[in-house]
């Protein structure tokens, strides 16, 4: 194990009918919010009114920004950081999934900072302080509620940073408020927060015990309550479990004292920098392909993985079968939840599989467990198709 | 899955050589600390030294108290205020195991209060205020380093608080000052750890799956590196999976959603204010005798635990074989790790088992997967002769 600094200052908020303490929780970070959010299916859903109402109550002054996209952009961020100082607003608060989330922690290190906020994302600086942040969730996926990420995109560069200090204050979750989510979406936030664990798990730090238990539980909840979501979209308990291990995936719990790897996410970002494709079926493409390409690196490790999480019979004679069972038995997994598995069911052409790969590991090669240059991130692209 | 609001504000330091930060960590704190230990261990082991010259290092001025006793008692708590008040320190350094920082807990909530402490203990207040308090942890078992509880005697009484506003601001976990710990204490950490997680995994809320699984994880974690740290004193790895599953089964990410036990502790309580046992040993005589009496009231939970956690084989034509089976592991679990698993092992006699069952239910009856009354009590300290 390696040594680790962890805490999880979020305070989640979690339950049937919790959107209705929205109004009291912005008020502790400020009197005068942005409220963010995106594409309008919460005003659809009533939301939207609920939220404006409980603001209202506690006397919380709102500036509204919606329009917030998949693949959240700079260009709004931009617009959000000029309503904040025009209208001095002195916290955030984002009602939606993961893209609100991002975009929401772009604009809270936006405003105080002097110069332009895409500097962090492109490694120029970091930011030394925001406006606080509150979430209403809506999506179980990206687990940016209660994470130190936010991914923004700019032309055709989709970027990450990842600083503690754009965790937000609170996060509120209701499962009930997940019940309209279609299924490709439901299927897809289950393909991102899968992904999360993942990338934690296949790490090369030795003695590793617990967190990899943790890991196991936690993909063993989705493998059980995802089709039952998909089934019965109003389960109360899958809904529930789904969106409790959305957080949990990515709030770094399950990274304390390992190394991630990260390739996956960072070659599936130039899907979506050029596709616009939904990041977890993007996800869903590539980790079966990274998968193939880096397995026997530690055959053992996708052993545990087919046996514990799968529950595949170990073949004592054959390990190499049990861990390409594994890998099986999660593509077949992903399928059966409607998810892509190859590039051409994404929709992605095999035009720019070079481009792509090129452009993966602009600085630098990319993953922990195994490292990923150009030809190997050109050979996972065309293990995908 | 019920509703919760859950955070977890302590920022866990944890490692290799991770003790040498505690000035640094405390002067963010304040810049005059109690600095509160117990019987001289830390002197003894040289961790005293460490930090002292870290604190003096930091320009952090402190008074001393040492001396806390397992079971810690209102007596040094009332001394410690004293000391905080006459120094005007402002802030507490908790090194050692959970009494010292039960009693560190006591000493926060007292400080600013201008009643006794004693009254948050028998729930005639609550606190509002506390002085701030770090941690270096030196025994992986009560969890108290970043939970919401504290526990102090006074007399033969022995009472616990639980609030939010007590759990430390930082503790400091060195997997490395734990190699000293002698067997017995290693053991008894380790019942008092799982016992945590019982507590917690034995609940008539249904589907709580995720946090069943987060349950039956950390328990076979640590079914898995007891023995392991019991052998190998000086095991980096099988110290430092024990240490963290220390916090995480006490810090209530694995209560979230559900509604734990805890009769088990309550009647423990009264065997250790009596008869002054160390608490995990009281546990692990407690809880497989709670368990014989309340099993039949959820014989597919306790399936559940034995299939799962222990890998027993399920007898479905006899699922209570199984439950029994389950019980029964971890007896032999607790007594091939040396713990005591009857009273007359635990040195306590029969001839006040009528006295404890009577003060175990001083507040009521006991228990939620199953109410205990005062006769439930009594056969359960009866099932452990």
């Amino acid at each position: 194990m390696e040594n680790f600094r962890f805490s999880m200052p979020t305070t989640v908020i979690f339950g049937k009918g919790t959107e209705k303490d929205v109004g009291k929780e912005t008020r502790k970070l400020g009197s005068r919010a942005l409220l963010h959010y995106g594409s309008g299916s919460i005003k659809k859903s009533g939301l939207y009114e609920s939220v404006v109402a409980a603001l209202k109550r506690e006397g919380v002054e709102f500036v509204e920004l919606g329009g917030v996209q998949p693949n959240p952009r700079l260009e709004l961020v931009h617009e959000g950081v000029r309503l904040c100082r025009e209208h001095k607003l002195d916290c955030i608060l984002a009602v939606g999934g993961g893209s609100v989330i991002d975009s929401a922690k772009a604009i809270g290190v936006g405003v105080p900072y002097s110069g332009d906020v895409w500097d962090f994302y492109e490694r120029k600086g970091e930011p030394s302080e925001t406006l606080p942040l509150g979430v209403v969730l809506t999506i179980p996926a990206a687990g940016s509620e209660a994470s130190m990420s936010s991914v923004v995109s700019r032309g055709d560069r989709k970027l990450a940073i990842n600083f503690d200090l754009i965790r937000p204050v609170f996060a509120i979750m209701n499962p009930e408020l997940t019940y309209s989510l279609p299924p490709y979406q439901t299927a897809a936030g289950a393909a991102d927060i899968m992904s999360h664990i993942l990338e934690r798990y296949f790490t090369n730090v030795d003695h590793v015990d617990l967190t990899d238990r943790l890991c196991e539980a936690t993909l063993k909840t989705m493998i059980h309550n995802t089709p039952i979501a998909l089934a019965e979209p109003n389960d109360y308990h899958a809904r529930a479990e789904i969106m409790w291990a959305s957080t949990l995936a990515h709030n770094d719990l399950l990274s304390t004292g390992r190394v991630g790897d990260w390739a996956t996410h960072m070659i599936e970002h130039e899907l979506s920098a050029l596709y616009d494709v939904t990041h977890g079926a993007g996800l869903s493409v590539v980790f079966p392909a990274w998968m193939h390409h880096t397995y026997r690196h530690d055959i053992d490790r996708f052993v545990q993985f087919a046996v514990r999480v799968w529950g595949v019979e170990q073949d004592f004679e054959a390990p190499e079968r049990t861990a390409l069972e594994g890998i099986d038995r999660l593509t077949q997994f992903w399928k059966s939840i409607g998810m892509p598995v190859t590039l051409p069911e994404l929709g992605v052409p095999q035009d720019r599989l070079e481009e792509m790969a090129k452009r993966a590991v602009a600085f630098g090669p990319v993953g922990s467990f195994v490292s990923i240059r150009e030809p190997d991130a050109l050979a996972i692209l065309r293990l995908a198709v």
